[in-house]
């Protein structure tokens, strides 16, 4: 049966993003070195289609876990981008240039309607107003039998971990101190979302947390 | 030389102890099973006085390793309890009964000049009235060639990692979110505290990151 899996990287002290999002931090201020884990893996430029170079070790198989058996993507509005502002581009059509990494549809969760974009590499991103269980929905029936992968901001996690819809987490904790931005577990408590560890793996400079999700 | 070392319980979303500590909740409430980890392993009881039970293996491990080479403790005064309440028991001489579980010189920083405190067992509190960097002081003097424990709250271990005075951090992090409460990294980031991951070790129920501070 088809799972929604979550994974995200975070700072020891529970920020996923840094405060003070802009063009120039789109991670938030202090936040720039919080995916270097990901991003020196060999699977990381793969993925975003460099084939040169990059990491191989306990990192890029934990990247490459994450995409394997993915058959949907769901983001919330602020990981699209595209929000108001000077810099905006028209039309906006993600963080990610004309292939990006996800290779799969992606139902951005929005409240402006607009109509399907068809990007290079298989990824489609298509724009849901009517809530996290319709998108979820509609991505567990574009996945088949694959999984479905939310892909954050913090703000969206937090809606499916409410609901109680998320089946599988894996949290990258790396050893920085954000001091403020999107804290992951925001309004969240036990009563909400109750976790069962069911592995632990220690890459270079970040530590794997993987939890089930109890219903 | 002697080095400063911390280790502490804390749940996934970042805190040490949840909201609304009193004598019915010391630990805050929905803190009551944060250290149930500890509390059922051999070495736990052992230092407890209670000689009989309790299991071993990898929690247990741990547990005797933060207290191995100790020869003084540092603790603020909301640890060592005794604030005004109506639950107060005078003259108060700790949460922790006739034999504490330190077994060494305790140093407790307070605003209140008091005589010290000879227990059962090996453990002496004295009252440091006069600021972290003094307490550290004759706790190092006291520890001899061993390290000393940093034992908490939350607000003096942030005081100790913002004065850069810790030289070893080990947290126990517990599949838990308190949604409120203590939070152990409050007031700090990077520029203050910058830590090096030296190991991972997973347990059941419970994950022991080991760091060390920066200089």
């Amino acid at each position: 049966m088809s799972r929604l899996r979550f994974n995200i990287t975070m700072s020891l002290d529970g920020y996923v993003a840094g405060p003070n999002q802009s063009l120039k931090h789109p991670l938030g201020e202090g936040a720039e070195h919080l995916h270097d884990w990901a991003v020196r893996t060999r699977a990381f430029r793969e993925i975003h289609g460099d084939r040169g170079g990059g990491e191989a070790g306990v990192n890029d198989d934990i990247i490459r876990e994450t995409f394997d058996n993915i058959g949907a993507t769901i983001m919330g509005r602020n990981m699209f981008g595209g929000g108001p502002g000077p810099w905006r581009v028209e039309p906006w059509t993600g963080w990610w240039g004309k292939n990006p990494p996800f290779h799969t549809p992606v139902f951005v969760l929005t409240h402006h309607t607009r109509s399907p974009l068809e990007m290079e590499g298989g990824t489609r991103f298509i724009f849901v107003t009517d809530g996290i269980e319709t998108a979820l929905a509609q991505a567990k029936k574009a996945a088949g039998k694959k999984d479905v992968s939310l892909g954050g901001g913090a703000n969206v996690a937090q809606q499916y971990m409410a609901a109680g819809l998320i089946d599988e987490m894996e949290l990258h904790v790396v050893p920085q101190l954000l001091g403020g931005g999107e804290r992951l577990f925001k309004n969240l408590d036990d009563a909400k979302v109750r976790l069962d560890p069911t592995r632990t793996v220690e890459g270079p400079g970040v530590t794997h947390l993987k939890y089930r999700v109890l219903k």
